[in-house]
């Protein structure tokens, strides 16, 4: 037990593996975690669940309880990140995927399902879905062409070098209550890391988040990615991923933009050209804009890939509250 | 917690629901309980887990596991015997045979699995394999056809008028160490009821089965169904289940053998009508052969089917003990 850990009410909202980095990162300091995931993913796995169960996506559900779990039982853990390499009709299924689908079916609740999961896995802290409603993510490109789901915008299944205008959910959907209830009795509501486009905006995208955001007494910061993504934000600097964000929420709402200012060495960010990826230059040539103070700081990792370190995310959430 | 629970060391021998419903009956009797199920299963969800993962059938196992489960546990268990019914490729499947499965995998180990799963599911009592050889049960008629495959013998694929004049393990397999272990370490050894040729006779052909039976110090009890089963046990009385027992285990090594004594109402037993399924008369025109004492008490459950009562057998056995 780390007696020194922080009773502060946290809340992360995103998708994808930069919730999970950030859970990782936060589990050691701070008591009390939420994460917010997006209802947005329709690819893989959960692709096919939810188009041949009609439930809500188990994915990224499934990586915040996983970094949520108690990590003493390992075997749990391994159990839960499971994918099947073979058996026909079993391949590529992720066995996480299929737990929450068949604790969806047996409780008729997908919420009820998250938290059976949960209880399963020994979660320290919540996983709530942004939404209960379900919604299929699209991307109107300034071509014009518009691109319907969120695996057509994230692999992508576009050219890729026409930038996204914008994009939105289909049909609108409502936040879910208890998403509401958590940002509003939260210390600290943190955005991102993640897939622009793909993983943050979509949980921005929900009816009554912007209110939620603005309306509570929470410190809210947006921390921008370290690595562009070939489809989404080719070209990116710090300042196009803080500007995005505030296009989506309003001037009045982060009060901090977190921008890692170390730069990776050539041969790490060369490694990245085949899959079109840049380093995020942490260009922002404003300190403040409306509300938004941006906090400049090393949060990279050490080794071959050029990812937010949990420690130095930790480190800094500490220092900014 | 109840104090009246005996110390006694019981092993079950089986497969199937006859191993469900002994287990439950003497859960709450007995402290020390160890089901060893056979491995000639192949088909269903766990015919094609055994084909595409080279694995040892799990169906068996989870039904002994989910015998001996926590019962505090509702959830879990209900998520352990959940069968898809719908998802491409998943449909037929069982959750539970796909987490064994999956442990399987993760531990390169089947009894590791089967023990993890164990663990996960709060199990008190410990399940063993029969064997942890891979082979195919193979079933030779009176007509002279040989069927192949537990799965075949079963349903029946073949006529089903004609008698099984023996059935064989095609390779030979030996006798799992822990099995053994269990056996010689038994107070009370429980073989049956369930299928006759495909569920417990599988188990006393196992290399070493026959021999750890004699030589143990435990009393050994086998239980004659109270159905038969059309392709297996036509027309078969109490005297025909024990004396094909005795043939394949030899004269001197079952203490007791219990039958059903209580007739059910016509009624019942016309409702198996359709399935070929007539009731065990206890015939049993021996009170002793060999080493064997025959026992009979009325060991039906209330109901609409015709069962042994889990309350019944752990009055029984807890009298012949």
């Amino acid at each position: 037990m780390d007696i020194k850990k922080s009773k502060k009410k946290i809340v992360i909202i995103g998708g994808g593996t930069g919730v999970f980095t950030v859970l990782t990162g936060l589990k050691p300091c701070f008591d009390n975690l939420t994460a917010i995931v997006t209802m947005a993913d329709d690819g893989g796995s959960t692709g096919i669940l939810r188009e041949e169960f009609g439930i809500l996506p188990p994915g990224d559900i499934r990586r915040a309880l996983l970094a949520l779990s108690d990590s003493g039982d390992k075997m749990l853990a391994q159990l839960f990140s499971y994918r099947f390499e073979q058996g026909l009709g079993l391949t590529g299924h992720n066995f996480g995927n299929l737990l929450i689908t068949v604790l969806e079916r047996l409780t008729n609740d997908f919420e009820k399902a998250v938290n059976e999961a949960g209880r399963i896995l020994s979660v320290k802290g919540k996983v709530i879905p942004v939404t209960l409603g379900k919604a299929k993510l699209v991307a109107e490109l300034e071509s014009g062409q518009k691109i319907i789901g969120e695996t057509n915008i994230d692999i992508p299944k576009h050219d890729g070098h026409f930038k996204i205008k914008k994009v939105y959910l289909n049909p609108s959907v409502k936040i879910n209550p208890n998403a509401k209830k958590a940002i509003m009795e939260a210390d600290i509501v943190i955005i991102g890391p993640g897939d622009l486009y793909t993983s943050i905006i979509p949980n921005l995208l929900v009816g009554g988040m912007k209110e939620t955001l603005k309306k509570t007494k929470a410190k809210i910061i947006y921390m921008s990615n370290v690595m562009t993504k070939f489809g989404e934000t080719n070209d990116f600097k710090a300042s196009d991923f803080i500007k995005t964000v505030l296009d989506y929420l309003g001037k009045d709402v982060l009060d901090y933009a977190v921008v890692n200012n170390k730069k990776p060495s050539f041969k790490k960010i060369a490694s990245y050209v085949k899959e079109r990826s840049d380093f995020v230059e942490p260009d922002v040539d404003f300190k403040k804009t409306g509300k938004t103070s941006v906090v400049k700081a090393d949060l990279l990792r050490s080794g071959k890939f050029i990812r937010h370190d949990p420690k130095k995310i930790c480190g800094l959430i500490k220092m900014l509250i």
